[in-house]
């Protein structure tokens, strides 16, 4: 067997993405040693429990101390503390990476924070489920997916290589990219779909007692599709617009320029052109389909 | 064996519902023989084959001739035309039913051409896949989900509890509904989210070609979801909007206030506010969960 990719990875936050990466580092062998921290006792002392990390707390500096490679998963709001807890503790030469959904906030919020000698190199494995905690964590999340590096101009070509190292060891195929382009790309792809979905669960919400029951009993009509996405977690998903906040607003208004044109047709009772929009929408699912993301 | 509860079953259109219900009629032995009609001679010819009817043509009056229940599993669009050409071939006495998701438009299109002592008894499974023709079919769709029955007042009782018995039979479990209920509730559940989904799948195919194809590449982040259902057969939904346009306007008008507050929110950075919102759409999934809907 030949040795692993990293001596000691730290892992801060150890919820559904990053207990999933501790899975698949265990998995796979790429570590020595996996230490945690998460801001939740219970998620560190479960994590320990599972199996997946060798050591688990709740000080980010304490788990950060001697790792090669820490990776933060934790909500993009955190990234500012987290880079300033870690900073002091960071070892020279070390690389420090996230999967966070948004990528032009990282640099912004963490580089203030990290001493010189840190590589810094953002990701984002796009991959998840609507459930959070360590428990809910697989190693089977990553494989078939695509990981996103963007690497900030000058960065050293062979630490983004291992980085790619680890995600491809885990199963994805690797991507890079600018990171304001990947803000616009993951506005439409995951954010719209996310606030959409927040919106018209929300709206099943204000209906009275009585037909919110009955909205729920006959979920699997379309409605339960859309509950399954609101009910991934708050905190993470209240800062990603926070932070990528103008490319969501842009993507928006181009929906609630589709969505008014839509409603015309149908208060006018334009039959072809609904036809028209579901047959090039079906077009679209098709290429899902033969891209393998279905 | 128990006699089958029908001696012949006609179904007007072997689509993803009629030849699921074909399947489960065969399966359970519900009937003696069962017949379809499919305007796409091409559909009727494999449902032949599929051997999960026993004849198979493009006449629904042929079809219909001699049933004791005809079920029309067509786009809405094509009730009028359904129940003119099968008023003259119906026996004395045949329940005709159906499978659509708008219930008031049932009464007005099919009851003008329907002859004196023939029992209309609208339904509504709700069970579907995003998928379309005979081959999308299966048995298994029924069982677990929700039947609504909207037999109109006077209704023969012994005549709405055999439909009910058939899609009991099929594993389902029967609620009645008034038809102007049943269509304000199905609007929120089913028709706003596929509004919804057509919408913002439409919105990405209006996109410059590149950007288009990262969106599907990176689309289990979120978008797939709304790409299988907006992946559903375009005839069937521009028929439910054109039938149920008043109460999905009226949905659509909460929805659209509702995104307008949302976008208001992530403008001014208002945090608590997503935060509130997002805990609150968590706690309905988890409602959809405990109803065994998800």
């Amino acid at each position: 067997m030949s040795a692993p990719l990293f001596d000691r990875v730290a892992i801060i936050g150890i919820g559904l993405i990053g207990s999933s990466l501790a899975r698949a580092i265990k998995a796979e062998g790429l570590a020595r040693t996996v230490t945690c921290a998460d801001a939740n006792p219970e998620h560190a002392e479960r994590a320990k429990a599972l199996g997946i990390v060798d050591a688990a707390g709740t000080d980010p500096a304490e788990a950060a101390a001697g790792a090669d490679l820490v990776m933060l998963c934790v909500p993009l709001g955190a990234y500012g503390d987290v880079a300033a807890a870690i900073g002091p503790a960071l070892k020279p030469g070390v690389i420090v990476s996230d999967v966070g959904s948004v990528k032009q906030a990282v640099i912004r919020d963490m580089a203030p924070h990290l001493p010189e000698g840190v590589h810094l190199v953002p990701g984002h494995p796009v991959a998840g489920t609507e459930k959070s905690g360590p428990e809910a964590g697989f190693a089977g999340l990553f494989p078939g997916r695509w990981c996103i590096l963007t690497p900030p101009p000058g960065t050293d070509e062979a630490v983004t290589r291992k980085v790619a190292d680890l995600w491809r060891a885990c199963g994805m195929t690797i991507e890079r990219m600018d990171p304001a382009h990947h803000d616009r790309v993951l506005a439409i792809t995951s954010h719209l779909p996310h606030l959409i979905a927040y919106t018209i669960v929300g709206t099943a919400t204000d209906l009275e007692d009585h037909l919110r029951q009955e909205v729920i009993k006959y979920s699997a009509s379309g409605f339960r599709d859309f509950t399954r996405i609101a009910g991934s977690d708050p905190t993470m998903w209240r800062d990603v617009f926070l932070n990528n906040r103008e490319a969501v607003l842009d993507c928006l208004q181009r929906f609630n320029e589709d969505l008014t044109a839509l409603q015309r047709s149908i208060r006018r009772g334009e039959g072809d052109a609904l036809f028209d929009l579901f047959t090039r929408t079906r077009e679209i699912r098709q290429g899902v389909l033969e891209a393998r993301q279905a």
